[in-house]
């Protein structure tokens, strides 16, 4: 089958056999996958991950030991977690330390033609939902993280600092509070974008400071910090969603002397991601900037790191390799 | 009377009028003043502060409105907020954007013969407790600030990082939850401070990665922050208690992956801290390393500033200026 690797150097499309599922695993052939920030990262060695990239997707279960589940659309959880630990056991399993990660860690991603993962990782994808939508229920479920961790007062205004892919979602999930949600970036298409969706645009220069009690880091970049830490009020929460492969440099003495609290977010629940999805209260396709053929994944990943554009998509191709039985 | 003054460049103690106390406020003559790492920092130019130095104090009230105050002996609260404005309402007047706060930012403090204070500042000292443990009740409210920010599980063992004054004071406020109290630290006689109220001292290399649920850091180092974010669990707490004038790198990857609740910590509440030194819960005069007069300032900051000491006091000469009436 047509796999997109990362040998440490360079992104590139291979010839690699289909995988063969575990025992508890669904063999799943891809239908639509999605260029994250995180893959970019790490192509720039964000991990030191070196294999099959790819954690975003949608596909179809075509081998599983139960019946049941072949021919189901599903979407994948990411973490792999042992299931066993203190983490497991207490409901963590996505901060499992002996998990690999789907196209993160120790595990072959879903930018191919195929993909493996455990039957309790996988959620059937409602029917009303296509494929365009579905394959963005893994950032959709990150977004929802930040209602998992932390209450959000529907009378308070909350910033969302950045307007990518991930800032989008955060936006179109916190709008579902019923908070004012306020929204700082550097394009105006993409502002425009959350505006539709019922975010108010704020102008850096407006942003003032210790404004908001809720601050949502998602720009992906060190400035970002500082606009969110200076627009925290005292004793407010600021979450943070992005990950650096770089490492800013951080005066802590404003998160000490305004006691604020600084939580830091990833991976999210998929069940409410598909809910709302499945009953229209979020929507996601007018955040596909494109979608490309498997084959030319290089270029879609040039394209997802140009400014102004959103989330990427690789189609993996129709009639490809078959399962090895 | 004399006082001891940063100027920007250096400390030097001086001739200074007695203060005139405002309407509402009370005079106070310091018997007994403390110096705190934050003193130290700004005469390295933290807060550009410049005037009379000095939080830390215990001192007796000569003059006041209502004449119930005078002759008490009294410690007092360093931020003077406004009680007007939204933090105040919500009884969060250490956080009043309008503040002043003693020897720290537009206030002088109490590093003087006499210091000027609100009425509603001031807690009656009770009468068993000596001046050598009312001088501590600031910093002890600060460790105690770490119980009104975060729970503290009695059944899950809390890492300590750093032997200082600070985390001496909050090595004696954790221990009284019940939890097991792991502390890390480079001063060999200040680690068997902390043992001797029952801390367990854990050697550096046996801290090991993500073991704690919380983590408080009082090292007042930016290495403190290395050894504190790797010993937190996933979706732990670290307290932050230190400030620096230094800006560390700080790599907030942990922080996100993680997904860490990192809470800055600063000021405390008094009560309860008066409270515990009342009772004898809490031992502090082993804490002390030296008393200087307050003429010798200098030389007992360069004390304060070396390794192995821990609170250096200041004591104003006994007959010295009057207050003007």
């Amino acid at each position: 089958m047509k796999a997109v690797v990362f040998d440490g150097e360079a992104l590139k499309v291979v010839d690699r056999p289909v995988p063969r599922r575990g025992a508890d695993e669904a063999l799943i052939r891809v239908r639509l996958a999605g260029i994250c920030n995180t893959d970019i990262e790490i192509t720039r060695g964000y991990f030191g991950f070196r294999g099959v990239l790819g954690h975003e997707f949608v596909g179809e279960v075509v081998e599983a030991e139960d019946p049941d589940w072949v021919g189901r659309r599903v979407v994948g959880e990411i973490n792999l977690a042992c299931g066993e630990c203190e983490y497991c056991r207490r409901g963590l399993e996505r901060h499992c330390p002996n998990r690999t990660v789907l196209g993160i860690l120790g595990k072959d991603g879903c930018f191919a033609e195929y993909v493996t993962l455990p039957l309790r990782n996988l959620h059937t994808v409602p029917e009303g939902v296509e494929d365009e939508e579905a394959v963005l229920t893994e950032p959709l479920a990150a977004a929802l993280e930040i209602l998992q961790q932390v209450h959000v007062d529907p009378d308070s205004p909350v910033l969302v600092v950045g307007d990518g892919k991930l800032a989008q979602l955060v936006v179109r999930v916190l709008v579902l509070t019923g908070a004012q949600v306020h929204i700082v970036g550097r394009h105006p298409a993409k502002l425009r974008l959350a505006e539709r969706v019922g975010a108010t645009v704020v102008p850096s220069e407006a942003v003032g400071s210790a404004s908001y009690d809720l601050v949502v880091e998602a720009s992906g970049s060190p400035s970002g910090w500082q606009t969110a830490i200076q627009a925290v009020r005292p004793r407010g929460t600021l979450v943070l969603k992005s990950t650096y492969a770089e490492v800013p440099r951080i005066n802590l003495a404003t998160v000490v002397v305004n006691e604020v609290n600084v939580v830091g977010s990833r991976c999210g629940p998929f069940r409410p991601a598909l809910r709302l999805l499945a009953d229209k209260r979020v929507t996601v396709r007018e955040l596909i900037s494109a979608t490309y053929p498997l084959e030319r994944a290089a270029e879609a990943f040039e394209q997802a790191k140009a400014p102004g554009v959103l989330k990427v998509l690789l189609k993996p191709p129709e009639s490809g390799a078959q399962p090895q039985s």
